[in-house]
Formats: C-alpha cells, structure tokens, sequence
C-alpha cells in the first residue's frame, strides 16, 4: 500500500495507516509525508542519509514541532548507521557532529534539541559496542515516536474537556497528525471532542507565509469531516471581537519557565485579540517543549527564515510583489503567559500562575 | 504618453503624470488605473457607462476610501451624460438610481456615500434645466478630485510632523496615491517626511486577501524610493515586541462619532499589538471619513466580500486550500478609539478624547 516514490491521494487519511514520520525496518530508512505537496498531492519520500534529513526539516519536508523532534531523533538514528567508526568513542564524535546539523536546522524548535540530547546522553562511551548503541539509538528514536502518539492521545483527552457542544473556535498554523508523530496536540484536541460528538466549527487562520493552515489544517479536518472555514490570519480579530468565537487554540514550538509561549508567527496577535474580548487560548504542548532553562520568552531564539516564503506568492495567476522588493520573515513570535487560559500538557492542565504551576508538572515535583 | 488601452509600466510612477481617478475630457468618459493588474502591468481603463463604474468599484479596479468616493461622484457625472429625461424630475429621478447603485458597490465606505450625498443634495429640481445640471455634476465631481488632493497634502503637511528622523513604521493596506485620487493619505504622510529629508523605513504589511500592502504599497514606495520590507500581516506582533517599529500608520473607510475607525481587515489586530507594545497608532482620513451619525463603530456595517479572495491563491504554483474548502472574508475591521494615539485630518491632528474633539473639528464649532 505504500510507495515510497509517492502518489496522489484520493482516499482518506485515516486510511492511510502511516504515520507522518515513520522508519521503515525493510528499507533502513526514515519515511515522511512531504507536507510541501499538500493539499495537493500525497508524496512519501525516503530518506537514508541524515544529510537529507536536515534538508528535510528546514525545507519544511517535515514541520511542527513534536513532528521535529523525532525525525531529529531518526535523523540521528541514520547517523549511528552511516558512522564507519568502529571504537565509541570515534561514533559518539560522529553523532555528536550530526546532531549539530540536525540541531541547527530549524533553531526554535525546543522538541528537536530535547529529542537530540536524550539519545545522546544515553549513550555512554565506556560500557557499550557500537552495534549495540546504533541498535539502542534506533530503538530510542522509535520509543519516542511512540510515545509522542501516547502523549497526544493522553492530551486531547485532557484537553477535549475544555471544548463545549456548540464551540467556535480559531485554530493557528498546523498542529495535527502532520505536525506530530500522528494524531496531534491542538488539533488532536480539537479531534476527539469532535469524535466525543460535540458539535464544533472551526475558523482556520490560513497562516502566512507557509500557509499551514489553509493547506494542512484544513486538509486535516477535511479527512476527518469537521466542519470548518478558512480565514486569512488578519481576520481572527473580526471574528473574535463580533462574538463569533467561543475558544482559541494553538500549539507552541517552545515554551519558557515563566508560560511564554513561542508558536507560529501571528500567535502573538491572535492571543492578543482574544484575551481583549474575553475569548480562552490555550496552548497544548507536551511537556518536552517546555524549557526551564528559559525565564521568559524573550530568551526564545526566534529562526527568521527565507524572505522568498513571503515574496513567492501568487494572486491571480501573477507575483503580488513588485520584482526587486526585500522582506523580512521571522518563523514564530512570544505569546506572553498573560495571554494564556491555560497550558494543555500530558500531564495535565496547567493554569497561572504558569511559573509555579509549570514547573512543578514539568518536573514531577 | 497616455494610451487607454494600457501598457507595461518601466518609468517612475510620479513620471506618468496622471490621477489614480481622472475625467478625460475629450473623451467624455472616467479614467481608473487599473489596480487588480499592479504591480506587473500598469493599464489604465476609461469608463462611459456608470454601471461599468459601479463594476469597477466591486471589482477592485479602484479601491481605497478617497479614490471610491470621487470614483462614485464621477460615475454619478456618466449617469447624468447617460440620462436621456427632458425634465429635472425625471433626470433626478435617474440620478438617484444611479446613486443608489454606486451606494452599494462597497458598503463600508463613508467617503463613497458622501460624494453622492453632495452631489444629490446640491440638485435642486425647480429652478434648473437639465443641460446646467449635466454641467454641475461633472463640476462637482472634479472639484471633489480636486479637494482631494489638496485635502491629502494638508493631512501630509500636518502629519509628517509625527515622523521623526530613524523611524521605522509599519503600514497596513496601500493609503496612496492609489487609493486616493493622487498624493494618499497615510503613505502621503509618509511620503511627505521622507521628502523633507527625514531617514525612514517601512514595514510593509502585505495585508491579505487582496495584497495592497506587497501588491501597491511596495509598489508605491518603490517609485518614490523610501526603503522598505514587505512582511506578512502575521509577523507585525513580532517587530513591534521587540522594539523594532516605532509608529503604525493606516488609513480608515469610515470612522464612529467616537473615533472608532473601520479600516481594512487586520486594522484591529495591528493596532492591539501596536497599543501593547507602547508603539503609537496613527489613522490618517479625511474628514468626509468621519460619520457623526454612528455612535460607534459597533455600527459601521462591514462588508464581507467574496470567499475566492481568500480561496484563490497559489503558493509555488499550486493551489493553498483542498478543494471544496469554504471561507468567509470580512473586508473590514473596527479598531476601537481606546487604541489609537491620534486621527489626522485635514483640519488638524484630533486626540482623545475624540468623541468631543471630533465633533469640533468636523463641524468646525
């Protein structure tokens, strides 16, 4: 059923029975759902060189940041088999080499770093073979994969309570089954209250520049058959501020000790015209993008990527900017924690105050 | 130099030497640049029937507050050419049909129901022919250009005084010599402090669904050669929070007795981030803006155009949204009075509060 030379979807995704990153045990190799192509056609690319796999990531082959962090992970996992290092420690220094690629290709992502530094503090020098660690990096990257699923399925649960019969709500960017392992975190939300049977609609901020909303999100729900429209991002403060709107929801890519979340670009004034109308936003991010290391938001590196995702666009057939124009292209922007109803994690619900209540899920404590 | 057929565009802008909105009088008929084809051709359109105006106005070959008021007033002037009643009832009468189809072109704006009322209610049916009153239409409506124009450097003469040397300022939607009959509003400000010397750099709001921003106001600025980056609608909350704007600037369709303004979708959220970050909002209108008859801007009815607009668009060659997705597609937002630093008019710069100080200045008591 599947091919890995891709082909043109026509049947639901549901049916698919693949995950957006999967490694593939007969071919040695990382497979993902080329989300560039979408909505428009269904592509499966292979990839058995961890070289590939950073392209991946920053061409935005693969994007979301659960969805990251694992094929960060795998990445590394093609590392451990194309190393010809025959002591641990000549293999270690070739991971850790690979893991710096990876780490830069997209360097927002807390997910993709945290992925990176498990696998690579489990590996310890003196007691193992190197047979023995590619095996143990491989099996890590697919525990992780696995458990993001179980991490999701355990979030929506948690967080489909917050969604009533009847809701409206504004979704940003994508953060369904193509922006994690499989499932997703908002969208997996918004996913089973859905399949609970509560009646919702949802307003899908298109999300500019890559347009994940518009191309993922609504795709997404179509498959799954929530009824939804698609807004242009500069819309969602009409909507919200009308009453059209009952709860905003969104995933992060990062988030600070203090409940500053970074997210997709636009976050930040969507949660802005919520909160001035009264309207909740919550975030839901498993707790491995959450870094307490970070006091506050304004210490998330913020990746500012290709002017020509802003300037390569078309309306009507012809390029909407003048030829020779610059622009500028930050990827995500702080949610201040102010914003925030609440923090939907596996773990649990987190409500403000966020510095003491983030923490204290985080670490168990 | 002028064909009315069109032709591609490789000189400045201010070398063409023509309005946005221009009556040709050895044709008997309106000229419109036609703005849907900007930035990649540069076509100008004549119109001898009003319904085509009317079309034109929906359509978008004209937009902007200012250039649609005097667009209506001159499709009133054909409409009175096109009127073959031999009475000043039955002339009147079709006027007013006519009126009543401009009217409905774009219901948000103000200054579009202005110039007709003007018109409409400077007829007096008793004591004028029909000749003199094809005359006085026509005379109207290029006065009403005219003031335009000047009104626009008034509002530039006294806005450029907010500018001050090194800013960076963001600008939503196009204000300029485009969306009015010649010089702009919010970008004529602009223009006039970059004239006089001042150091400044735009942040080019592309402003979807139709693109003014990358499609005009790039375009705009590129004639006249004040630097700037086109930016997604979606990344202005990051540049004002991090301290990189130092002004917001925009025009306004109608404004509430309150200062409440409506303006182009995304006013709102900008103005938010704007107001959050300290930054200040300015709105520049003439004051055929302004509707003393709407308490507030709860009241202005806003448009909600086409679902194509936000549906049609392509990102490296392919369509965004799955087929079969639905939209919805307000083209107006209400930025409430609470959130902006000033209103500059042609009679002066209006502070808060502005229910008192915009009645004053638009009465002149």
């Amino acid at each position: 059923m599947l091919n890995s030379q891709g082909w043109k979807l026509d049947n639901s995704f549901r049916d698919i029975f693949m995950r957006t990153v999967e490694w593939d045990y007969d071919l040695a190799g990382l497979k993902l759902i080329d989300q560039r192509l979408l909505p428009g056609e269904f592509k499966v690319n292979l990839y058995q060189d961890y070289h590939q796999v950073v392209g991946a990531i920053r061409e935005m082959v693969v994007r979301g940041a659960p969805a990251i962090g694992v094929t960060a992970a795998f990445g590394l996992a093609l590392a451990a088999c194309q190393s010809s290092a025959r002591t641990p420690k000549g293999f270690i220094d070739d991971l850790q080499v690979a893991a710096e690629d990876l780490r830069q290709s997209r360097p927002t992502a807390k997910n993709l770093t945290w992925a990176l530094d498990q696998i690579l503090q489990g590996l310890k020098a003196g007691d193992q073979d190197v047979g023995k660690m590619r095996i143990d990096i491989l099996t890590r990257a697919q525990e992780m994969a696995d458990d993001d699923v179980l991490l999701n399925r355990r979030m929506a649960r948690l967080g489909a309570t917050l969604i009533d019969d009847g809701d409206t709500i504004i979704h940003h960017c994508n953060t369904g089954a193509l922006a994690a392992v499989d499932w997703g975190t908002a969208l997996g939300v918004i996913r089973l209250a859905f399949e609970q049977g509560k009646r919702i609609h949802i307003l899908v901020d298109e999300t500019r520049p890559r347009m994940q909303g518009s191309r993922l999100t609504a795709w997404e729900l179509k498959q799954i058959g929530i009824p939804y429209d698609i807004i242009t991002d500069n819309a969602a403060g009409y909507f919200l501020s009308t009453g059209q709107v009952h709860k905003v929801f969104f995933g992060a890519d990062r988030v600070a000790a203090n409940g500053d979340v970074a997210n997709k670009i636009g976050s930040y004034m969507l949660a802005l015209a919520a909160h001035d109308n009264r309207v909740p936003v919550y975030a839901v991010v498993p707790t491995s993008t959450v870094d307490l290391s970070l006091v506050h938001g304004g210490l998330i590196p913020i990746e500012e990527r290709n002017p020509d995702e802003v300037l390569s666009l078309e309306l009507d057939g012809q390029p909407v900017a003048p030829a020779g124009s610059t622009a500028r292209n930050p990827a995500f922007d702080v949610t201040p924690n102010r914003l925030l109803t609440a923090i939907v994690t596996e773990k649990g619900i987190v409500y403000p105050p966020f510095e003491q209540n983030l923490a204290r899920i985080v670490t168990g404590n």
